[in-house]
């Protein structure tokens, strides 16, 4: 059995040009279909909506890949892989590190592949593509003949897929952290152990906007993390740069990447915890603010609180700003809308006894572009505010 | 009398950053006060909130300028534009031609101050800056010494604050269309005649946004006018760009600035309805189309229609393109909001049978910042999609 129909109604949503059936969705049961199965999907009156991999155990019971009848072949990846590698090399030329796949948005659901040069790193979170895994790495092997391909499919999505958690290099030798071209600098990329694939890749594009608002300025860069963020600010004409984060480790190789690249007598790096540290900064200090949190809210559940804390994070950074003064903020929870990110942001100015109008309402970077049906593939709000003189 | 009160509860948009009273918002008669009267505001518990004009004929009956006690003199406008002024100079360092002025976005509410090199361009739109205008003028000129200052008091707008409609050059001489450098171009513009002050300068950031996606391609620009992004896709690699509008004045100009530019050798320009063009123009033909409209909704009335309109050409649009090629399409119709619109855009692509991305959603240029607590300052919508193979 490789076909899977659908409840009356339930086809609206994929005729739209989403990707995904739910479990609730499928017309009878589900037991009869293996984790990873290729399947047709046909809506409740016979119509052919697509194929795709299934899942019985998930509840995203199906994620479509394409036109109904196909089958995942070598030539279908390669086509994918060819088609992901000609829009990265349109929106980045001349570059080699960027997401080359994200998911969905690719065609290739269950598939990310972020690309460092000689280094790829894959992350594979669905049972459906792990059937694919060892082709997505030969064809990978194949086009880029790259130094070395890491494995990080130790995202707890895969949980819930039935998947186990691993870290690995499946092809050649990552001895040590890579050094990464990026905006201009020496990036240094730990593929294997960093946050996400080892760089924050999505807000790439944002970092190039803060350079036009650092001239002369004095920038605090808050959960910097490796210092990404901070070193463009320092190379693009910023007097000093702060940057906190909790991470001792990563305010260290912040340091080493400043000193690296010639920035070391403008930066200084923190490592505290990023509320205290605004705490004490006191009001009118810097020039422009960079507040790029983890997520706060990672269930829908979590909003609430979420927002609150995006509230309260906000309006300190705020007040730490002179005015004239660039705040940067955002946020990559999903389940924060960019709507109500925005009221938050009001709230907080409000709080604040400050008023802010919005420069620029910014994304995630070209690489992870969004379905537009699917409001899934998006999750990153970046606003950039600035600070009005009454 | 120059005190207003509120109506209990009325406080709450104004404290969070608004800058309107509605004029049944005010508690007790408006009779009493004197269009374009400066008065203070105060909540229905006397609370300060600020300080403004206001118009007892017009729905929006005080327009808040300041802190509480402000009276307009020529030290507080000078203030005022020289801070507009900074934050163009940080938006767009070494340039010359810009938005100076947005309104409320930059605490002058009522005013449009647009200049290209050495001509300004005004427009008052309120009995409140109407009063302020000889000052305006005289500051404006001391200021920037301008060849010409170019009144462009001609939107219907004006009706509704009692104000009549006049073009005129107040101060110089505007001998001819004048000639300014923008995207590495020189383009005609005609401040006493042109559409808006002479070139929709809301658009520059986009137009920039564009450059990477038209490399080698064949580029079809919608409603092109003067054909601003004809030129700055010529100039940024296409090998062939067709410029559409009804206006057979407006395409001839554009064919003029494309040879001027040297750029006429893959430029050609028709002077047609844009719709029958399309209709015409068949499938698949080009590998970027831009749709830039006129706001097909300019009351909160006409959006439903307006809706269909841009659902039916932007199927038509979207159909003309070739796999993989990338759709700009614009809306500047403020009642159209931007999820609205972005619905409207999935409708269109499931309309077209294509699958689109989103690689972008821009909004207004940087020199038209948007009051993060008062949606009426945005108003542009530009999405960046690409229609993918299935």
């Amino acid at each position: 059995m490789d076909q899977v129909q659908l409840k009356p109604g339930a086809e609206r949503r994929v005729l739209q040009g989403h990707r995904w059936i739910f479990s609730n969705e499928v017309d009878g049961s589900l037991k009869a279909y293996r984790p990873g199965q290729w399947v047709d999907v046909v809506s409740s009156k016979g119509v052919p909506l697509g194929s795709g991999y299934i899942n019985p155990h998930s509840l995203i019971a199906v994620r479509l890949a394409g036109p109904t009848g196909l089958r995942p072949d070598r030539a279908w990846l390669e086509e994918r892989l060819r088609r992901a590698l000609d829009y990265r090399e349109r929106a980045y030329p001349g570059e080699k590190t960027y997401r080359l796949v994200y998911g969905e948005s690719d065609g290739l659901p269950g598939l990310i592949v972020d690309r460092y040069e000689q280094v790829l790193v894959t992350q594979v979170t669905t049972a459906g593509m792990a059937a694919l895994e060892p082709m997505v790495h030969q064809v990978l092997v194949d086009f880029f003949q790259p130094r070395a391909l890491v494995v990080r499919n130790d995202t707890r999505a895969r949980l819930l897929e039935g998947l186990s958690l691993e870290k690995r290099v499946s092809h050649g030798v990552v001895a040590e952290p890579v050094q990464v071209p990026l905006h201009g600098l020496s990036l240094t990329v730990d593929p294997l152990n960093g946050q996400k694939t080892g760089l924050f890749l999505d807000q790439r594009d944002n970092r190039e906007a803060l350079r036009r608002w650092v001239k002369d300025a004095e920038v605090l860069d808050l959960f910097c993390y490796q210092g990404t963020w901070s070193l463009v600010a320092a190379a693009s004409g910023a007097q000093r740069v702060v940057g906190v984060d909790q991470s001792k480790e990563a305010v260290e190789r912040a340091a080493r990447d400043a000193a690296a690249n010639g920035l070391d007598d403008r930066c200084r790096f923190h490592a505290s915890e990023v509320l205290d540290f605004l705490k004490r900064a006191g009001r009118n200090a810097f020039d422009v603010v960079v507040l790029d949190p983890p997520a706060f809210a990672k269930t829908k559940g979590a909003v609430k609180n979420a927002l609150r804390g995006y509230t309260d994070i906000n309006r300190r950074a705020l007040l730490a700003l002179r005015p004239g003064g660039v705040l940067v903020s955002c946020s990559c929870s999903y389940h924060v809308s960019q709507s109500a990110f925005q009221q938050m942001l009001v709230r907080a100015a409000q709080a604040a006894g400050r008023m802010v109008r919005v420069l620029e309402v910014r994304g995630q970077a070209l690489d992870h572009p969004v379905l537009a049906a699917m409001p899934e593939t998006r999750y990153l709000k970046c606003f950039f505010l600035q600070v009005l003189e009454r």
